[in-house]
């Protein structure tokens, strides 16, 4: 059940049929999810198109709203404006190593299609799940890399799976979400799509929809009040004369966190459109109740796959269609709702977990009526 | 009377004793307000420190959240991380001449203080009023500007005044608007300042914190339900339903707006942490409802006068003292907060004005009980 | 007489027919120059298409390499990729009213044809001729900036005219200078066209087509040595022994320049390709012999009327053609060239100017055979 | 033997005791080479100061000239400002397992010094060795890092070696290369130290302080022309005529290559100064002959361990000393020539190697005399 499921309906947009990044035509996800006893970890990976992605190279965009971060491939990015592999998201260590695994990927995949390749810039992501994940131990390989894009379908899991597993968002467990918008443009449907990684913020700023409802918990918990959990109950102003304290206890919370968002999307544009459109993930983002805190990595990485760079032989320009820039809201609210229904859906989705160190990581589920 | 005079308290931080950008030592700020039958314009200036500003060279950042704008000085701003001038917010045709008014002061205190200038980076910020003001007469000239800058001082009036004679902020009449927090760190107080010149958003959107009273002055004004305007006054759902025409009505007020943001500190920064700090104005802005629409050119200026760095002969070092990094979501919350505060209070201060078109812009204070 | 009849060829593209950046089709330029008792200055202004520069919307591109500069207009460009006004280069005090003007200039040409125009986008460079110019005089007003647009043209003067009439690069008289470069593609011929403002460098540090022209200078002038002044003579190291005596004389002429370069094409790029090339105009500077002096704010300018994107009602996509990215080599090339001639040439057309102190600033040909 | 023994000077610095990068003070530099039947390849990783890194965190900063590469980390240098882990170099596919060499000896050296780590950003820089090597066997390991790491003193060699071993550079054999300038300043002695991995460039564009040195080997290559290749010889025009065939023959050279230059000081910079001297590497490669071609991935990383800033506990502000910002020229000076010189060290220091496709890759020590 996502968080409309529960009431809360971010924006006026309209979701995709199944709500998911994969609303996209050609995208697919797929996880591999590490859960033994002595990790809790694993890999996403984002197909952006049918086909080899190194062949045809649809058109990326990366966007940095807080470099601390490690996520790797996206000066290429930046500098090209095109994508060369799935896009993978993982634990902060583990970038290395699902780089190498994506890079083999590649590799076969180019040999098998008798494409030659001699340089490929492997795009990985990655949010810190020490809290719940012995993450020293680096437990995604190659295997699990390629499990996971085997798996890659329309349908995936979303909450503590794949590179969600050992996540913690505001205090509770995080992990993948998902959402889409779609739309008509000029008699034709199109759709953006999101997938997060969340893994930020503290429990006192969980705002759901304008509903603060991270304060409720912080108080319930706390036994200062019995506030019933329920997004219509009370306003705003009355809960925050306890905040200092509640702030205290939220604090362990503060800093280690960091969210990875992929935005995907069939609208024709080009890089700097697509740049424009991602950046308006911030929106979502912090309307969720983040202020991009010092420790949160927040990096953005988005593509299209209504326009594509191939490398080219020959003398011919490639003709790359644009959005209407005036018009060009439409996409940023598009976005910027999806992306803050998809982290809710990455805390409704997830399940309980236990820390390394014994503390317990609720689900949003527990306090939601 | 600023938002917290309504019961409306922008997080847990405390505001200095104006609650004012010029709660910073050293800083002021001066208007001069153009209101005639022909302009409702004009100009708005912060000084960073004392002294002659050229001389000191206060450490500046600028962040360009949405570049749709045409704020002048940024590129010097950040290659050497330094102010050299006030800065002078106007209206978007009036940038050149007011620059030129900055040349000229500048050239007038360098002579007076017996200091060498050949060249100058005068920083001017802007937002468009041409839905209430005559843009086209670019009414501000050298005079103003002077006058601006001899007003200066640390009380100044927040509203319809200077730059936001004539801005419009979520169809509400916008203007000047200012806030401030402190706060101790190493037994001394620090403090965070911001002033802004709102001129952005839709109606629909406008939300104090959390509340959604931008929707219930829609519905109000569709007369599509009497609903009491309080922040108390029903949750954030059942308002939604009939966005789609209230939607409509308020679609005339999307992408024409802008939005300046000056943030000033004593807080001893270098220029990146300058700029990391203030990049947070973002969180201010998008918790009031902005989703950085198209047309908005949000643009943030800032600095410390905390640390200098003045021309200099001879073969010294300078010393720079910057804060711990991991300790700046202090700087980071503090920076959010007063950008929120500062927008509601430009609302609420100012008063109403008719428009170029005989359309009125309400003011805010019109729907608060 | 170019650079070329020198007997300096510029790498090996092919200039074409005028080797002037109005050998772009659609591009002219335009000089007003002040020069009398009081000042050597000017405007230079190039107009980027045919027709209402507003209404069409020619791709642009901004790169800074050195920030040390006061261009006005960068913001919008990096953030939309386009141009609305024609360039106008000028001395640095006094870019506020040209750039006013600008604004005058394209309300009145909007009223003329018809088109709504709230806001607009100055595009003014600058560099400081302040060692010539008593720049304090800010001597370019409005009817300056007109005249330039109004003669405006395929054909037009270089060296010590216009924006370059009070430039000093080298330690000698620098100027306005251009060249171009043609190559057919895909069977259509295309251009790329440049024009400086060249006002940079130390004379020991100029280099023509790799032969140590400064040098031999610096020395001529010493008396160190009889050097003959001609590209043949000598080799490299030589010359070099003496250099720190070379080096002290030379100093005066460090660091208090500048460079504006504007690179002008037909050839089909979006905003990100044009960014590309345009980055390449650094091969050119650097090959002439500057070192990106911290003084010297160098900034590029670039535009390619191959591609537009104008304010489109209705919901149709813009077609855009892109350049096949592996072949853009071709492009570098033609722009590092074109940019190395075009200040080879702004040298070699100036004609020598004293300066408010008494010092002369010889014209390169006085030391060419 | 440095490029200097063969009679090419590169300006007028001085360079330090050992014209190494290593000449900074707490600065070692180690190799670990793969020679063998398969691969021509392996690592080289640069020491920015005695002690923990991580611990100590050294001031940092990255320049991306043309992005078309995969260097690891740079995200987090931009927004920090700060080194944690030794920065390795290696060929393009191995930067993930060398990532995760490097992440696993932070560990292991956090765990021996009792500092906790949950996080780290291995720094990994790259360039494509494929002519040479069988890239796609990515033979360097976590062993291969640990024995380069536990080599590294101040004394190291250069060319073929380390991450060198497979690259080629202006069509001969490239690899390693190092160069420093020592000035002082305030009575104290300061050193600016580069090393590069060289494998960019057409042989025609290489340029010896000047002197068209690829040209002759291009012609004296295609028998064209006995020329004697020593730098007194001829002048620049006469080479030029029959460059295009030359061009043809240097065609296969394009556009494969790239270059990572690690440029290492003790002079007390701030990040944004860092960064601005880090730019003017591109000055120094530029004089050799590049021109920043589309494939060349030029990634410059830079770093001083005259400014620390540690993680910091408690409440006291971080001291932080800056050099005056006027006098910056000297030290972009002495950067672009540690670069330039750098580059011609990897060339001159090489040996010859055979390509996986049987061509020679010669030493540039072959042609001079």
């Amino acid at each position: 059940m996502g968080i409309r499921e529960y009431g809360y309906v971010v924006g006026t947009g309209k979701p995709g049929a199944r709500n998911l990044i994969t609303d996209v035509p050609g995208v697919k996800v797929g996880h591999c999810t590490i859960d033994n006893a002595q990790n809790q970890t694993g890999v996403t990976v984002v197909l952006p198109c049918e086909g080899l992605v190194y062949g045809k190279k649809p058109l990326a965009a990366v966007y940095t709203l807080n470099g601390y971060g490690k996520t790797m491939g996206s000066i290429q990015i930046q500098e090209l404006g095109t994508l060369e592999t799935p896009i993978a998201l993982t634990n902060t260590l583990n970038v290395g190593r699902v780089a190498d695994a994506l890079v083999e990927y590649t590799c076969v995949q180019c040999e098998q299609a008798g494409v030659e390749m001699h340089s490929v810039n492997p795009v990985v992501g990655e949010t810190n799940d020490s809290r719940i994940n012995h993450i020293r131990h680096r437990a995604v390989g190659e295997a699990e890399v390629m499990e996971a894009i085997s798996r890659a379908d329309v349908i995936f899991a979303q909450g503590a799976v794949g590179a969600g597993a050992g996540t913690v968002c505001f205090g509770l467990k995080g992990g993948i979400g998902s959402s889409s918008r779609v739309f008509s443009f000029g008699g034709k449907q199109y759709t953006i799509g999101v997938l997060v990684q969340s893994n930020f913020g503290s429990l006192q700023d969980l705002s759901i929809c304008g509903d603060p409802v991270g304060e409720r918990i912080v108080h319930l918990r706390a036994g200062e009040a019995r506030v019933a959990v329920s997004p219509q109950a009370e306003g705003t102003r009355n809960v925050m004369e306890n905040r200092t304290s509640a702030r205290e206890w939220a604090h362990a919370d503060q800093d280690r966190g960091s969210i990875m968002i992929v935005l995907a999307t069939d609208v024709p544009l080009d890089a700097r459109q697509l740049r424009r459109v991602l950046k308006r993930a911030a929106v979502g983002l912090v309307r969720t109740g983040s202020y991009m805190g010092h420790g949160s990595g927040d990096v953005f990485l988005g593509f299209t796959n209504g326009n594509f760079m191939p490398d080219q032989e020959g003398e011919e320009l490639t003709q790359i269609r644009c959005f209407p820039e005036g018009q060009i809201n439409l996409l940023f609210r598009a976005a910027s709702e999806a992306v803050q229904e998809a982290i809710y859906n990455s805390l409704v989705y997830a399940d309980r977990r236990t820390g390394t160190d014994g503390r317990v990581y609720h689900s949003l589920r527990e306090y939601l009526s």
